[in-house]
């Protein structure tokens, strides 16, 4: 078998052109695995809650590399407002269309080929490697990642290096790693008032007049100056709602929905604690439900990073900035395994919209990149 | 004919009889003209929009005296809540209970009978007596008295003393007259920020967090002090919605609902060229739309609060205080006009409530009352 670049594109169309919104693999995990079977690696399927999870692996030695993707996409919203159809994979200008092009279809095609290119030119010498997939990282993410990590840590193999091929880049392929991820914690806040009439406001408790120096409180605070490696933390409300509807009714409650992303220098339990002080120093009568969505982590810069740096700048001339922003992604669930953990991929700027594509040429490149990663650690 | 005042009640039981939901009249003003026909009374009919309104007028002379009310009552809620069918008319304990037994046909019968205890006892000497009554106080209120009102002023017909049959009364029959009202002014203020995504704040503009310190700010202005006859201005914000639904996402507009019960200490002009500032002031993109519902009035204490209060210590032994309390009520379309105006009827308490209800023994008291106001004015 010839892999030259064009295979990885082959394979993208072949990805792009199976609906797997979330949490449907369509069959995406199977075909990558057979190919990766005919290697010789080892394949465990790890279903999960109507999730289809992946974990292959060849070899049995450390270190244990890793790569890690998601085959589920985002749905495509009105399919007449693209320019292709969502899942037809069209080609135009070197820019293939659709639904799960970038986000990250594209990183796992690149992936695969060059495992396979690796492996094929003999050029692995020692250690092991692996691919984890999974059909539920756009989802709730309960049943997914965390899955295949938990089974991994209760037999305790563990990951040396992992590299998760989300969209990193923003303008030129090569000039974001993501090192790291903030945290992610939601609360629902329900303030408490009196309902009453406008007209007879003595007889009532507006919760919303409460809730406003406690929120305009709420939103000033400076949790901390960030560090090195992660912008300070940020609150944003993104939901509030009051009333009855009726112009003349004082409502009896307020509901307000709160996001914080925070950096390692502020702890949940700190902003916990300093929320609850805030809410009891305003006498608020107050219901308040955290969502812990994602702790911080952070892979401080050293073997990967420095073979991740080498394997852009030789293919692109960049040299790439680590980064920490951004949203969430499984990275969570794979580093505090203690596993070096960055994501790299494609440009990110149509992920999750209409008429989602990613450039030919960079899939390209970053196949190489990938497999002069695997060269500098496996080689 | 022998009216005693067990006829208000048996008036008051075939009114209530009768579910007259805003709009619908059902025939009690037909009922009703039918009865001060009979007494010379001249009936016009000045239909509106599906509102039935009545104008009934005896005797051409100054002073015209005119009773107010409404035929029109609120919707019932689950009828299965209340203790009797609220159309029964059920009589339990000395109380007539029933939806408008207190807002307002007990006011309506009272008024009703008194008249006719008045002109067939040869008592009335000078001056006009009459009623005006609309089948739209409970609604919008577009089509109601405001269109009889028009029509008298146009044709420069002048009403001196007008007494509304509103309920009143708090504790015990007698206690308040309202000789005023405050002013009503809503507004809707639409606050636009720019959508996007939590983690990345600074590509966004949070609506919420703008609007907190200027809507803290607009929570917390003295607007007056009020005056000898009004409580100090209030503003309520009412209804808060932002958000998406969604707990990633800021949103890309805030909508906020108020409401002003404003004292004639301050203008409406001045509450919204303050308002405008503030919102100005806080460098907020907004669009703030009026809704000028009701402008305060205020009869000076004089000859019709005096027959008043004169009528109601002999009848109760209460000095009733005089007050501009509570919601609106369609004396602000009668008081511009130069009429002086006062509302006064039964207690309050159950008004718009299931088992709404009024005392017996009250109504005929009411019906006294009233027509010992006619005995000084027209006597
Ligand atoms: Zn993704
Ligand atoms: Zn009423």
């Amino acid at each position: 078998m010839n892999t030259t670049p064009s295979d990885t594109i082959a394979l993208l169309v072949e990805l792009v052109r199976r609906n797997s919104v979330t949490p449907d693999d369509k069959g995406c995990q199977a075909m990558i695995g057979e190919r990766l079977a005919r290697l010789g690696f080892v394949l465990e399927s790890m279903p999960s809650g109507g999730v289809t999870n992946l974990w292959a692996r060849l070899g049995t030695e450390a270190p244990l590399f890793a790569f890690a993707g998601h085959t589920d996409v985002v749905p495509t919203g009105n399919e007449e407002d693209w320019s292709s159809p969502p899942f037809a994979a069209d080609i135009i200008d070197d820019h293939l269309v659709g639904r799960g092009a970038a986000d990250m279809k594209g990183g796992v095609a690149a992936m695969v080929t060059a495992i396979e290119r690796f492996v094929e030119s003999g050029a692995h010498k020692h250690g092991s490697i692996a691919l984890l997939l999974t059909s539920d990282e756009e989802g709730p993410a309960t049943d997914g990642t965390t899955v295949v990590i938990n089974k991994l840590e209760h037999r305790n193999e563990k990951i040396d290096y992992c590299i998760v091929g989300e969209p990193t880049s923003t303008n030129k392929l090569g000039d974001t790693i993501r090192h790291g991820r903030r945290g992610s914690l939601g609360a629902t806040l329900i303030i408490r008032g009196i309902q009453g009439h406008v007209a007879y406001p003595h007889l009532a408790d507006n919760p919303i007049h409460r809730a406003m120096p406690a929120l305009n409180e709420l939103t000033t605070i400076e949790w901390d100056k960030g560090n090195d490696h992660f912008p300070p933390t940020t609150l944003q409300i993104s939901n509030f709602n009051a009333g009855t509807g009726a112009t003349n009714v004082i409502p009896g409650q307020a509901s307000v929905e709160f996001n914080l992303r925070y950096s390692p220098e502020t702890s949940i339990e700190h902003i916990q604690s300093t929320i609850k002080e805030l809410c009891s120093r305003h006498q608020l009568d107050t219901t308040l439900i955290w969502k812990d969505s994602a702790r911080p982590f952070i892979t401080t810069p050293g073997t990967l990073t420095q073979a991740m740096q080498q394997a852009i700048v030789s293919e692109t001339g960049i040299t790439a900035t680590l980064d920490t922003g951004g949203g969430t992604s499984d990275g969570r669930f794979i580093a505090p395994t203690g596993a070096q953990t960055i994501e790299f991929g494609p440009i990110n700027a149509t992920i999750h919209q209409v008429n989602e594509r990613v450039s030919c040429t960079d899939i390209n490149s970053l196949t190489r990149i990938y497999e002069s990663v695997l060269q500098q650690l496996l080689g």
